[in-house]
């Protein structure tokens, strides 16, 4: 840590007082960059995650780019799931697509989570390879979904409003349920860990649909299984939590020992404090359709975000990722005002 | 009010001491009886709420067949872009569509607003025929959508998990979103007061899509025009708001003068409770996925359920409206510990 050149990302983690708040933006690896679309006619999804020299140059983009104080390797959470076998295609139009979703018992024994490293091997290659083009200007964030959210798609096999297949499931098999949780939850470590020895310098865990759960569901298929992320890799690495939708579980994170925690648009900075106690550095939350506004109310919105959480024990980042479409000039402004904030 | 024989629903939106809370269920007129399902292959969507006679027995089923403490007019929240002049379909497994989304300052000069109620004579007509049917057993409930989630749809053409369409419209043009929400309402108002003269004798207002805005721009977009609605309404009947996802406005509803609010699963009573300082009724919010546990669970989770709400100030519901193909007997488990519990 100490080479990286631009610390501002990892001070904040740490909690350190800082001059102005680091700031990175979610899926800022592609999307809404020129450079980015014109890989994506090029390349399919997963030839761009599986292929580590076109991984690495996609996370460069935004770092040569936009300018942003750390690199998030490109990659999908739903390499965890094609790891362990299940075939996972990414449709145009349509997102993620699981010709055969998980839907008994058989098939969860059938699930592999013994070969993981070997076969993600790409991604820790473009690990490397990444670290040799930062050349420690800025830290760089490894990432997967919690078990909770890759089981939503593992279940319901495609995105979805509400995950009813997925929570129907559940609630109709609880021990199927957490069998699959443990086994994702295994991977996931492996995972993550070989992500660590690999090079990158922190990890969030997305869990992108933790929300769909009530307040007492989330503590049963959800937060166990973070928590056990959390425990198996604080040692090594700070990580940060990104539970969207679940205002509810803000103090419960604020007290494993993840070194932060991503908000979301819905709760106020005010709040989030308030709900961890000020005990942890929080990141977020700019509404990703926001960036749609002029260039005059972007500045003005960043502005008072930035008031609202203050300049320490915070990460400035959006809520959501990045939309398509966002117009790049706006995005530029969006982190302009960041970094001029004083 | 005073000639309705089972009347517990309408004293618990006073907030009177009751012996247990009554219960009603969203979406309680379809999807999942089976005599709706047939008559669901026979009629399309639209021809089902614009045929009294139809929409009258759909209404009564969940009567009859459940014995819930309310009845709600079948009907749906698009009939007023309808009656705007907007052309919505109901397309098979896609739910709402419209061809022509709007789009422009035109678009929207050109909803008509001044002939909401000749054009929705059939739902007035549903409802003089559901109240003979109903015979003063339970009281009636008519409802329409919030202006922003019937702006959602009308530029998103759709439903959406973000409607990242519908925001990025408000937030490059909030002149024009205004304007469109002002219409909105105004049709709004005009439909409720009808439908309340009609002899519905409560309204709810369903802002379904609320919990895509941020805090901040719930305030914009969504809360005023609820507010207006309510003003408008609160002297001649009560009203229920259902803000789904914005636990952040919860405090601000319990000051404006309506009779309950919708409360979803991933708000705790307690919470709930804290934020609207007791001062209101509140309904919900059971997860409807959770209709697809065993009876044991269901009975077990309803039961924790009324007794983080209590008796009072109290309509038990489900958080969001039932799903399709729950099975019968479970609602009826569900029912049954609501009336029983002592």
């Amino acid at each position: 840590m100490d080479k990286i050149k631009n610390n501002l990302f990892l001070k904040a983690l740490k909690g350190e007082d800082l001059h102005r708040p680091p700031v990175w933006i979610m899926r800022q690896a592609g999307r809404y960059l020129p450079d980015f679309m014109k890989l994506k006619e090029k390349y399919d999804f997963f030839t761009r995650c599986q292929t580590p020299e076109l991984a690495c140059e996609i996370t460069m983009m935004p770092i040569r780019q936009i300018g942003l104080d750390a690199a998030i390797i490109f990659s999908d959470i739903l390499v965890i799931p094609q790891a362990m076998g299940v075939n996972v295609e990414m449709k145009n139009n349509f997102g993620p697509f699981i010709e055969f979703p998980i839907k008994d018992e058989s098939d969860i024994e059938n699930l592999d989570i013994y070969n993981i490293e070997e076969r993600l091997d790409y991604v820790f290659q473009a690990i490397d390879m990444t670290k040799k083009a930062l050349n420690n200007e800025v830290p760089l964030i490894g990432f997967a979904g919690s078990p909770w959210t890759i089981l939503c798609y593992m279940v319901e096999g495609s995105g979805s409003k509400n995950f009813a297949k997925a929570k129907n499931f559940c609630f109709k098999n609880p021990e199927l349920a957490h069998r699959l949780l443990k086994k994702i939850t295994q991977a996931t470590i492996t995972y993550l860990k070989k992500k660590v020895s690999s090079g990158v310098n922190t990890v969030q865990l997305f869990d992108s649909w933790g929300g769909v759960l009530s307040h007492l569901d989330y503590q049963i298929f959800s937060f166990p299984y973070i928590k056990e992320i959390c425990d198996s890799l604080k040692a090594n690495t700070p990580i940060i939590i990104y539970p969207k939708g679940c205002w509810h579980s803000l103090s419960s994170y604020s007290k494993i020992g993840a070194s932060a925690i991503g908000i979301d648009w819905t709760c106020s900075a005010r709040n989030a404090r308030y709900l961890t106690r000020n005990n942890i550095t929080l990141q977020g939350n700019f509404d990703p359709s926001r960036l749609f506004s002029s260039k005059k109310d972007i500045k003005k919105q960043t502005l008072s975000m930035l008031d609202e959480f203050g300049k320490n024990k915070y990460i400035a980042n959006l809520g959501h990722g990045i939309l398509p479409n966002t117009p790049v000039e706006n995005v530029k402004t969006f982190v302009k005002t960041i970094k001029e904030y004083q």
